[in-house]
């Protein structure tokens, strides 16, 4: 019906590749790789962010996540640290050498939170938010674009093409759970969406298991489940104690159990064929 | 499970009436009213708006509609005509003495869209979008708030409690259908919530039935059906030239086919207990 | 896609109008009549049924409803009085002179249900117990078919054409609801369903707002709402002591309020041009 | 909310392994185990069922599936060739040494459709319908038990309960996709509910990807991602030439592709620890 040009496979062309230039080298997110984006939901403190930073680098992640700017359904809930989470976020990056990606919210910050962030996060209500797309479409960051919750995987591509067609190459689909009228779960993954995207587009898709949960238990099934149907990586939340986090903390992972599903992560997405650096 | 508090109907207090001041006095919108908004999507042009506010001027409808800035799912659909369309709606205000209303999609054109338009319209799409309802907060523009196309009757009712907490009063929320498995129709409009939101706030609700159905012959019974479930008033689009229009012709009633649906609503509106002037 | 031929409109032919027979002479159901039928949820006693139907007859009930096979989520809830619920409509009947309906749930009961019952009913969760509507469609009775809460409209249809290319023409569309995300009413109710289902179809539509909205104080405005959008009828449930009701208490309206429904949808009635008797 | 007693996980007791019996000793359905279901939708002749079952038994395949009894959204639909296609089932047991599993539609069918069939499969359609999962509950057969597909984990678990409530013990789960406001795939599979499953039930949980999603290209990653995510195995439609099916032709895989993503299977679910003989 509608018509995504630059975000639609293109005959004989190789998937896309993106690079993300870090202290140890490139980081390559896309065809053949397996990359995993880990950390809490926000930046609480600047002292459980590096405690947190430093407890889940050697793991195997790949880059370290953390919302300084959140959106949130009440305007009485707790918003994000702002620009402090942003330095800290920086903070952490010297501190592991690992890149970070946060959540951009509003326009006006985003000079602000692309000096800071390695990868800027477009998350589920804003995909709808063209101006935003548009100007970071002018950027040359690299952008994880997550599926609007009620988003057909059309209108996700086409929300992609807003970037694209404004000048930049460097995005990334997020699946994070679609709402239907299951309540048991907090979204309902859309598992076939990952698989069907990878037949119509280049470029790479990525899982958020624990949005698209909500429920710590299953993020290691739906995580596995991802990478199995040919997911190119996964955003994970992990909280060093996630019965005290400010949000999202019925979905985090402890440490302990985040270290033992990549290794799980790692036998899958090589019996997949995947590089896992 | 959260709380809106300042949108929550108050005990013993009568529903909210926003006040629209227009050439010919005051608009009332709320509690005993029963208020029609009508226009096309899109302004087109200076020639075809003009046009299309003359001949409905005198069909009953007391605010006129039109979009400047438009959100399309492709980058590469029509998205309006921006500040021209905005001096058009101003041109047609005082060619008609009626008031108007349009669709802010962007912060940074909060000052230009305020000091065009009587009303602000913010689209399903974005409603969640946080920053721009707080800013809207800072103002005293009455605001037309349409819910997200997937939102919650209480997702809703908080998003219209961050415009209502940074100050401003003048909520008026907009039922314009959701999105369900059904896809006869554009969107499932969701008449029950109508009800519901009468009994849990005391803000003003109105529906659009153009957008909920998508087809223009559903407009006029899904329009009755609304005010004789409750709402306060109606938000309809009207073309002179259905077939031609930029966006969404299949849904725009046509001026002489309108004229008569709005004698039928005020017999309702009547029957009700309310007031039509 | 799919082909319904018996249940789409005929192009110069006018809607289907039902007839029902009971002591009072023929009950229209169809183009130009709006029929009430009303009654408890379930028939829970001799002496409550008989109760219920004293109290709502001379309320303009035309026909009076009362499960007496109830299907359930649960295997551990009460199922009705079978076979006893049976008898007790059929004096009901004899008592008040009104038709009764009641729902069949399995073929095996056929000949009881159709014995006893003036209309058979299924419910949302046999629309597509296909076995059972050709087996009704053998018959001569009139047959309230709902709509599955997740059929879409060209399914629902199809469904009635089971029963219509079996042989039997009296066929009487229910809405009552679909699932959708929105958890604060039970069912989302189509109302746009209602007004499309006129369009493509010459047989007659009622609304059941009691299972759409599962709350007493939105059957009302959602009662309204269905006549003004076309409606030729409603199923509502009414109960005397709601609170004490075995099943469905929490949307059953009591008695008074019922009757001063009906006087309300008289004049909505009537205004649309309908022939209330 | 509601109770399911006998599907629920009983602490400190293992998962329920379900033995089927086959003329090569016990197959076993359940923890530990991953078990292929495969065959074509319907069976539409004898030759070309017996072709099927031949090209198909040395591929890894458990058990044959076939449909003899269809449930069609059309009445003018292909709705299967009844008693002589059971037949041919059974005559295809004889010849491959494998079980059949079929579905069973009408109560009226059921001493025939166990007499010919190893496992009963109960529809997506007919998880609602009581009377026939009573009946199955007095049986000691095998059965497959679709999700509906708009029903709740919740009110499948209660299916399962009126089987289990009744006598029977032997219920497999079968997760085969819900419906959303999706429409590039044919539903959704919520994968993330076969996690949920195993977290809340001790029966076996397996995953139908064919017809969750409706195309053939997307079949091997949901079943990949269905195995990953701890499913106890897979319902899969295959066909020597699914362009000539008389059913869901779209999504079955030809032999030589089924066979290939059985082999793919068989490493996943060693990695997960599963025996798969």
């Amino acid at each position: 019906m509608y018509a995504y040009k630059l975000a639609a496979r293109r005959e004989g062309s190789p998937d896309t590749i993106i690079d993300i230039n870090c202290k140890s080298g490139t980081l390559k997110i896309g065809a053949g790789y397996c990359t995993i984006i880990a950390g809490p939901c926000s930046v609480e403190s600047r002292e459980k962010y590096l405690e947190i930073a430093t407890l889940i680098k050697d793991s195997g992640v790949h880059i370290l996540r953390g919302g300084a700017y959140k959106p949130r359904t009440s305007p009485y809930s707790f918003a994000g640290l702002g620009l402090e989470g942003l330095k800290i976020l920086a903070e952490a990056r010297e501190l592991t050498g690992l890149p970070v990606i946060t959540e951009l919210l509003d326009v006006r910050d985003m000079e602000k939170v692309c000096y800071y962030s390695d990868i800027i996060q477009i998350g589920s209500r804003n995909m709808h938010n063209f101006a935003l797309l548009k100007e970071l479409g002018k950027t040359d960051k690299p952008v994880v674009l997550k599926r609007g919750f009620a988003a057909t995987v059309e209108e996700w591509l086409l929300a992609g093409e807003y970037i694209l067609n404004a000048g930049n190459e460097k995005v990334i689909l997020c699946e994070r759970g679609i709402r239907t009228f299951e309540q048991m779960t907090r979204n309902t993954v859309d598992i076939g969406a990952v698989a069907l995207i990878k037949e119509l587009s280049h470029l790479p898709v990525i899982v958020d298991p624990s949005h698209a949960t909500g429920k710590s238990s299953l993020v290691a099934p739906v995580a596995k489940a991802s990478v199995a149907a040919g997911a190119d990586g996964l955003m994970i939340e992990v909280h060093q104690r996630p019965e005290e986090a400010l949000s999202d903390g019925a979905q985090s992972l402890q440490p302990q159990v985040f270290s033992i599903l990549v290794e799980d992560i790692k036998k899958l997405a090589v019996l997949n064929g995947r590089v896992f650096r």
